[in-house]
């Protein structure tokens, strides 16, 4: 659906990793669906370039990362027109009041108001410098949004105070916090399926599930980030985000409606919610990895200390597994495992309910080799779809079963390609829709929940790094800490390349 | 798995139809995995053959019938060898000293007791009289098995009446009333579907579960089963066994474990608790059809009163659809609706449960064009599985809802081959399990359903028959009867020829 407001699409960053990768291949797509509005502009703001080189940049950009591939002459032509640029330093007060000159010039004689999105690709340490700037430029008005990506802070403190100070600047729900795992198909589609069908919310509970797995995998190590990822680490790279808000969608009541305050205040209930770890009995919650050089997928590679811009020394973690209760009437005393890591085995996202045994065994204990409690998964990636598998009686004489699966695969089922990340956010941000995005809230308790945490490992750094290989699926405390309950991490299959 | 007790089969009525297409495939194929036991015998019984013509007829019927294809020449040569046969009158004394004989001279050597069947492949009204001269002859002891096959009586008061004799003769448990339907892997499924997994059965009930429907359509008309169809009807025929068992296998509680006897009191609890129809408003819950010519898949086919050794005025129904309730803590006010008939437009078996809608509709109107509550439907043929509708987010930007199927594929999933029917209930026979087989007081509370109407239908006979067009649905008042309570069948597909 074309949005109505005309708007200008302001890139803080717009020669940068991300820019390139995503944000304007989005765009672009956005244009291509007729998404965008009829008036629109690409603002592309950095440092030592000109216009010339910033359209230079999106083509480039275009060709190699659009889903769409390489855009006709006719399309770039049209497309490129948008496109606008302003070389300067981001927390300069000049480049400011120049964004501020352009975009009253690119706005003239038009009644509407417009739209101005200010998008922050930047590092984490100037968001409050271009917030309070474009704040003392006018460009925190009522059409102004500012969009920024995580890290929000390094931890609770600090996350309260850049939110505080932001809030000087722009209110609340001017802020998109852009968490790019909430605009992803499956993400959504987690809402859908717990609202918009009756069958499964009355057995959604601690009656009938006995735990929970969220687990994301993936195969990469820090690549180029190591410099970024020393003093990041997992707990706060993906669990404070990624992991806390697939919880939370599990988890939630039913809101009233899918307007975003009402989406995000059931998640804020499931954060509260959230049983503090006692820092003492850290280790009977949470358990830290880092990975050491191995096998992935059949080639060697480097430890995470080997890696570039990591210290040898380093006790950064790459792989966290932990546990956690939600305590309400729904889910008290099951347990949510989670656990993310980089260099593991495969890549993966998915959530896996698994329920409790049947109450009463009417088949005989022989009817079964291994029997096998429903469990329904939620598939993110790399497949996207969802899994329930059930026992079925085996073909044959006798009453015999086996566990087989009831399936419904995203790609199967829908031909349209589904939109990228990127797009849906940035089309929910031009429209004001603010469901998939953090809001502070969010942030704060989700801080409050892995704090404890952080600060408990900064005072003892772990001393047995690296402690998995890469290719695994992470140290053996990982499997102890789901053992000691009886249960164990299920099972993810690896993907093997297709035959030569 | 083999048997252990040796195995003599008697088949009464071994040059029949039914032995030629079912029985001795069966038998073959039983014997070719290995789950016969080691001794074993096949006794034929006809009338106007020899030993080499029953060899011979077995010989065409495995080359036509079996699901294994022609037999090499050494299966042939072992298989053929058990096979043994005697001539004469079903209701003659002298056939059943005979069979006393033979039996004895087979047996002899062996210390461990040996197990009789009598499959009575003959009309019903031989059942009575040969029940009789086995008990005289001494053939009805403790491990002798008497099999037979629907209809067993016409009303209520003949089925009881056969009842009541069948039981001088030979003990309850030693009588297996065969209702091939409940031998189909599908429907045994239901079973493990319901009871081996812990999902459903908490959603399984009036609070979630809108209505039930049970469709058995049939492509075919009578065929050369004119003369014994004219006094069955598709009440006799098809609701009385088939579809009220299928109800059953949905609508029973869970039983304490797999015995035959507690499965089946679960099932007589659900017959007894099928609320009676009240004779003056049989119109509110009953409608018969008859089909008149039309065109099935593009051929034009004639009417059922223009069918060999059929009355061109026959007020014999070839339809009917039904609505019962049951009346129990479960099912209360919850609509079971069934319908089957011949000629229409796609062979298949279907159950399928509809579910009510979300209590509470949190997404706006415009996300979904067309909303379905989730519907779960057990195929049973053609094709075997579990399919459920669900709700699922279309791929895009805004939340758009559209119907998408989870499936089970009975065939996709399991690769061994199911057994036919007949292979499971003759193992079942030998193997002295009746779970599948009509008890005594299942027969009468079906019959006590289905008689009122059978009487009231005497009683009036339909004046608008033929009222449906072969091919089509049934006739309009089944539409109707659904109608008037705000639902309406669900659609059944058409399979089309594979494209040449």
């Amino acid at each position: 659906m074309q949005l109505h407001e005309p708007a200008i699409i302001t890139i803080f960053g717009a020669l940068g990793d991300l820019s390139k990768r995503k944000l304007l291949p989005a765009l672009f797509n956005l244009w291509h669906e007729k998404m965008l509005p009829e008036q629109f502009y690409i603002l592309g703001l950095g440092r030592g370039s000109t216009l010339d080189g910033f359209v230079e940049y999106a083509r480039a950009s275009l060709n190699e990362f659009s889903r769409r591939g390489v855009p006709t002459e006719e399309e770039w032509t049209q497309f490129s027109a948008h496109l606008r640029y302003l070389d300067g330093s981001f927390e300069d007060p000049t480049l400011h009041a120049a964004i501020s000159t352009e975009t009253s010039e690119l706005m003239k004689g038009t009644s509407v108001p417009w739209v101005r999105m200010f998008y922050l690709s930047t590092p984490p340490s100037l968001i409050e410098v271009i917030a309070q700037q474009l704040h003392a430029a006018g460009l925190s008005g009522p059409k102004d949004r500012l969009v920024i990506e995580k890290p929000f802070g390094r931890d609770l403190e600090s996350a309260t105070k850049l939110n505080t100070s932001l809030l000087n600047y722009f209110d609340e729900d001017r802020i998109y916090r852009i968490d790019h795992y909430l605009g992803k198909e499956t993400v959504q589609n987690i809402l859908a399926f717990r609202f918009a069908n009756a069958m499964y919310e009355p057995i959604w509970k601690r009656g009938y599930i006995d735990h929970v797995q969220i687990t994301v995998s993936e195969e990469v190590g820090v690549e180029t980030r190591g410099k970024f990822y020393e003093s990041a680490g997992a707990l706060r790279d993906m669990i404070q985000n990624h992991l806390l808000q697939l919880l939370c969608m599990v988890a939630m009541e039913p809101p009233i409606s899918l307007d975003a305050d009402e989406v995000r205040n059931k998640k804020v209930d499931v954060l509260k919610a959230l049983r503090p770890i006692p820092p003492d009995e850290l280790y009977r919650f949470v358990v830290r990895g880092q990975y050491g050089p191995g096998y992935v997928k059949g080639q060697v590679v480097r430890g995470y200390r080997q890696e570039d811009n990591v210290d040898p020394n380093s006790s950064t973690e790459t792989f966290v597994a932990l546990k956690l209760y939600v305590d309400n009437w729904r889910w008290q005393d099951v347990p949510f495992y989670l656990r993310t890591g980089k260099r593991m085995a495969a890549k993966a996202s998915k959530i896996s309910i698994q329920f409790r045994p049947v109450p009463h065994q009417m088949f005989p204990e022989k009817t079964s080799d291994h029997w096998e409690p429903n469990r329904l998964t939620i598939n993110i990636q790399p497949e996207e779809g969802i899994t329930v598998r059930i026992q079925a009686k085996q073909p044959g004489q006798k009453m015999k079963l086996r566990t087989v699966n009831m399936d419904f695969d995203y790609d199967l089922s829908f031909t349209a390609e589904p939109p990228e990340a990127y797009e849906t956010l940035l089309y929910d941000v031009l429209e004001a829709d603010g469901t998939l995005f953090m809001r502070s809230d969010q942030e704060h308790y989700a801080w409050s929940v892995v704090t404890p945490i952080l600060e408990a490992w900064e005072n003892s750094p772990s001393q047995d790094f690296p402690n998995y290989a890469a290719g695994s699926w992470g140290p053996e405390a990982a499997e102890a800490l789901i053992a000691r309950d009886g249960r164990s991490w299920h099972a993810i299959p690896v993907i093997l390349p297709p035959a030569t």
